[in-house]
């Protein structure tokens, strides 16, 4: 039987805790991953773990010791904890009793790039400097649903790889390329490749069922409080409108995302 | 010059900080409402206020003292507060300076009704045990702008007088009609209207954009994790699939609504 973690002030546990912050996790080029379907994506991935923990008490499925296992075969550590140190180490509120510490993939846009050469008609999410985790997290599970090509981040306020990204990308930042790239060479590469950008605005005179989002597109969107910045909407290829018919004058900025993502599927089809 | 309050054991302040916590809401069937634009929302509806917190330093526009004279005018108290006060009671990271104590609407599925008899193809939401605060008030944001006639709670989980669903529905919550119902009674109701009830499951054959969400429907999804209960499934008189190309098996639970409720916009058009 191996040793069970059950204290607080252990080491392994402390490391693990501090990486909830980001400055610690700009320093270590380390980040955290919790939950089964969170992990599973990550090591059917290219993702390296660096310390897997496990408490059993909390598993909810049956398939938790396999993934322990593959992982294990990979030369991971495996910390078994109690039940509070698990809960500590947790920021959910119902722990599934797996957290892992991983490296950071930190790929560039030129890593980006790379890989898309030889890419027809791209499909990709330019994400600017969203503020909530959550709604990041949102954007590119919405995204993998969508089967786009891969998602850029510009300019980021939240860091990709805060836990509650993670947790609302349900694992989907390790399945799509995922890369953080300034709005200049972003907007650069675009334009080279003559990827349209695609922007929703109030002042759009078409809605966004009405143009055409076939060919090679980029669909983005901005900030929660003030959408996209100047220079991406200027930059826009196509600009159209998400009619509301309420009170609101504007979709969370998520929901805009995966709707736009969809017309699109429709009109790929 | 009034006076302003600067202590945290303040009996009025104790009071709004209970108010997070909905054992209090319930007993008290009072709730918390925090934001400019959520407070205007629920001043231009029937909202019944009790006592509007004020805190000057914090405020981001130019419309507060507008808005602040209209409350007044009601008889409402006006509270005015020091930022350490007002940091105290806001649950946001950027608190706006504005947050009021309000009278729970507590419309029954009744009343629902009795406003509803003369619609003609009634277009409505069903959110059956929705858990996460965030996806309830996000479900009512894409209501709203998608013009929906009404949205039906099921069976709730997320108690909606929390702070967090008000503030996801950026006051929607107000200008909607939005009430509380068992699954029975609502089924019964639908059925009698001959209201179709639209439900999103993996199994469907038929895409969401293929089949036809004109006349009397009602959209209705269910957790985060299950989906909709068995009752709402086999009551289902249209089912849909949201097709998925990448590896996650859903999308959020918000997102999802909001494109059922714009793919049915584009459809009524």
């Amino acid at each position: 039987m191996r040793e069970v973690i059950t204290s607080l002030q252990n080491p392994k546990v402390k490391k693990a805790v501090k990486l909830a912050d980001r400055k610690e996790r700009n320093a270590t080029g380390l980040f955290l991953i919790e939950g089964y379907r969170e992990i599973k994506h990550a090591a059917d991935s290219a993702v390296v773990f660096q310390t897997l923990f496990v408490c059993s008490e909390f598993f909810l499925g049956t398939n938790e010791n396999a993934l322990i296992d593959l992982i294990r075969n990979r030369g991971v550590e495996v910390v078994v904890c109690s039940q509070q140190v698990f809960q500590k180490l947790s920021y959910r509120d119902r722990p599934d009793g797996l957290l892992a510490i991983a490296v950071q993939m930190q790929l560039s846009l030129k890593d980006f790039i790379a890989n898309f050469t030889a890419k027809k008609d791209p499909f990709l999410v330019v994400a600017e400097a969203i503020e909530k985790p959550g709604n990041l997290g949102t954007i590119l599970r919405s995204a993998d649903a969508a089967g786009v090509n891969g998602v850029i981040v510009c300019d980021r306020c939240t860091d990709i790889y805060n836990p509650n990204v993670v947790r609302a990308s349900i694992g989907t930042l390790f399945t799509i390329p995922v890369v953080e790239a300034s709005t200049v060479e972003t907007l650069r590469w675009l334009q080279e490749q003559k990827i349209k950008v695609v922007a929703a605005t109030p002042s759009a005179e078409e809605e966004f069922t009405r143009i055409h989002l076939t060919g090679g597109i980029a669909i983005a969107v901005g900030t929660e409080q003030l959408g996209l910045s100047e220079t991406w909407m200027q930059a826009a290829d196509l600009k159209v409108r998400i009619p509301m018919y309420g009170v609101a004058d504007s979709l969370n900025v998520a929901t805009a995302t995966t709707l736009l993502l969809y017309e699109a599927v429709r009109q790929r089809q």
